[in-house]
């Protein structure tokens, strides 16, 4: 599976990551330690140390310096070896990796590829769930799938008939009409205009509106979308013009959401969603995010039940749709990068 | 493990096929989907959507086809795609594989090879739960092991004594003389006389009798047996001959089982057994199933056990004894059969 | 990962070996059975019927035999195959691997190696738990890792101010300052003198003592160690001499361990610990173990973990420091014992 390292991979909520306790996780198959230092400072590691490949996370916060608890090897914020007890020579150049890594929009952020690269102008514009604009409810899951699986799925909004038509009462205009697909900077963009009669939950008015529905899903897996209501007609007036957010008559609405590839068949999905602060409260969001429960539950079911059907089939092909512009596009979009940096296309992450 | 892939395997007990909800089983190794559609016919199709792999298993019956619900692709009983919601053109070969499937004798039968073989006739003549000559208890296992090591289990009943000597108070007469084998149509027949003296559960006389006990061990691992008291004497009187049914003393009974391969180191044992409706009642059945269970779970703990010595052992050999014979009959059959179809030799489930 | 065959490995808790039960265990990825037979002899043999490759440990003692319950063949003491039911003619030389084993210090050692080289004189001197001399408890744990990352823990104790600061209560005095490291036959000793300040759980009294801790240990992973407390001054009076048990103040103490590797990754760890019967009571006996209970899942924690961090690194270093000299001289000697027999360094248990 090709996976893009130089890029900002999702690594945790910003509010889990407390004062001077590491955390671990898994990013594309490699140990990571990540922590805040006595000054505050986010810091990522290697979270596999020199001497005997104990995990740091297990560590002491030490000041600045992450300690590990195995034999007391002490560890700089660049991973640098400081402290070997014991021993006065410490070998000059020893010590572990460490990443990129910028809190940012309430996510953690890990960049996992050359480090001269990472470049923070690059993180993906998400929504905090702390931006005082947007009223957010926040989860997480942990997915038995690859993460391309996953990032198929949220590329393709067609299967929101099949697979939501309970949750999101999704009708067959998903799957009626491709949205129009365009590329952008490090992703694609994915919008469409939306029918929504009176009675459907989009739709708190008593007369049809139009949904506005756009979200860009950009490297390495990181969906933002918003949608908001709008009169009837609008979409014949505006073309494919961009509708203002400030015009909106109702419903709008914010999702953040990231797919970060812990492994080969293995992901954790980030998602956060809620409304507006001038078009809902904290009511609205918890409907919403219970709607959302509900709807990722669902998708589990069906992606971590196509990884079993895919495990168990020697050469695995795929047949595209029309659907699939935007999966296709964004695929190729990975391969290009990873391209660039000739050890990722070995990533097997 | 050799596999014979044109026979019918047991996929599943019929009554457990509700109308138009998709049933999944894997056959050797390959992921099956199973359904009766809204005019009640049987229909068994790969389970696996040629879009993106998902499962069809998880779809809706439409009438007589099915529809993935993942993206909404609809496929037709013979497995031909009809529909892909969104796109006019239907590549006109696209299409999942179907497979011969047999609503008979209770069980669901699938043809898991060259669908121009498909050949009911070739179904084992299984006596089915709603067989009104019979009064049959029926229950199912799932094995964390090979197919083939329940088959060589039920081919050899000289385990019974040491295996079950408490669950079906089998004495050493069951390995003191090997039974008769034959070679039948694909498969081995299993025939001896035992003495059952008084006291024996099978014996509900206060004489001695003689116990016939006769089965059909067929591909791809169908047993089918029954036996019956008859009076000291009838098999020195009787020699080779078969004794007739009717002229049983007591003690007709029935037992019809399956082992089916779902994939290597796993497999799936349906059995039922009971009396004939002039040889017993339900508490009788009921009796005999209660036995049946202790003894079958006897058979699964060794079985598995054994299994996994096997998988710890790097190069397993068996050192076949006297009571082999039927094992090693059964077993040269199967490589005979799997030969007649290149392709069986590399099934590996 | 090598291991010396030619070894007595621990088995079992010599109570844990019933009359006439057998057990059964891996070792170095072998399935072996052991029993105590009806004259009481420990024996172990192969736990792999011939036959059919069933474990003879779900078998029946029959006198100074074993039976397998699958078809009844049955096997004497040395695996020599004794009956085959209903098959007159036994192959001569049909038989199970039969292990030299041995009922000494309170546990079962079995000889993996050259039965041939197999000399009693080489069991560790462990002390058993029913020495009348010492007052111990014991336990055992499972791990899942390989044998060798508790050998290599057990080899550095400069761990104990990091993994035990708690419940050792241990300070940096361990990895200030690395041991005293003499090779021994079979083994490495690791011996020190350590300062304990009043209020320490090793001193009782009101003034500072020093207390002598000396181990051996030994192939295939035996720890067997005392310590206690001395008068100051006593180290330097004694420059490297060894201090007597008897001249101790107070605090005397042993520990008997033994790391067992039941396969790649996975290993048995048995243990006991208490005070001389002149030192303390049942009492501190318990509160001993108390502490071990709560120190052995320290080191199993970050065992476990260490394990975990290997299994995902593509090709894992190590970077000795100064406290690894008695892990480096030690499995420099299992390399050497292993050469001993080529067959030994495919051992890959």
């Amino acid at each position: 599976m090709t996976h893009v390292r130089n890029a900002w991979h999702v690594a945790a909520w910003s509010c889990d990551i407390a004062a001077e306790k590491p955390f671990a996780i898994s990013i594309l198959g490699e140990p990571v330690v990540i922590w805040r230092s006595a000054s505050g400072a986010i810091r990522a590691l290697e979270d596999r140390c020199i001497h005997r490949l104990a995990p740091l996370s297990l560590g002491r916060c030490e000041g600045e310096n992450l300690r590990c608890l195995y034999h007391g090897l002490l560890f700089a914020p660049d991973g640098g070896l400081l402290e070997i007890p014991g021993q006065d020579l410490i070998p000059p150049k020893a010590g572990v990796r460490s990443y990129p890594v910028a809190d940012r929009h309430d996510w953690i952020w890990v960049w996992m590829g050359d480090p001269a690269l990472a470049d923070e102008a690059l993180i993906p514009p998400a929504v905090g769930t702390s931006d005082p604009d947007w009223i957010l409810g926040y989860g997480q899951l942990d997915y038995a799938a690859d993460a391309r699986l996953i990032c198929d799925n949220l590329l393709d909004f067609s299967h929101l008939p099949y697979v939501h038509a309970q949750s999101f009462q999704a009708g067959p205009e998903f799957a009626a009409n491709p949205p129009k697909i365009t590329p952008v900077e490090r992703g694609v963009r994915v919008t469409r205009w939306l029918p929504a009669d009176v009675g459907n939950w989009r739709n708190p008015h008593d007369v049809p509106v139009e949904v506005y529905q756009t979200y860009d899903f950009l490297v390495p897996g990181v969906l933002l979308m918003w949608s908001a209501n709008y009169p009837e007609g609008t979409a014949a007036r505006l073309g494919d013009a961009i509708p203002a957010m400030d015009d909106a008559l109702s419903g709008l609405n914010f999702t953040s959401q990231a797919v970060t590839s812990t492994g080969p068949g293995t992901a954790r999905y980030y998602f956060s969603w809620g409304p507006h602060c001038r078009h809902g409260d904290a009511a609205k969001r918890d409907g919403m995010m219970k709607m959302a429960g509900l709807a990722f539950a669902e998708d589990k079911t069906m992606i971590e039940a196509q990884q079993r059907v895919i495990a168990m089939t020697p050469d695995p092909k795929v047949m595209p749709t029309a659907h699939d512009r935007g999966v296709t596009l964004y695929n190729r979009l990975v391969e290009k990068l990873a391209r660039h940096n000739p050890s990722e296309l070995e990533s097997a992450a």
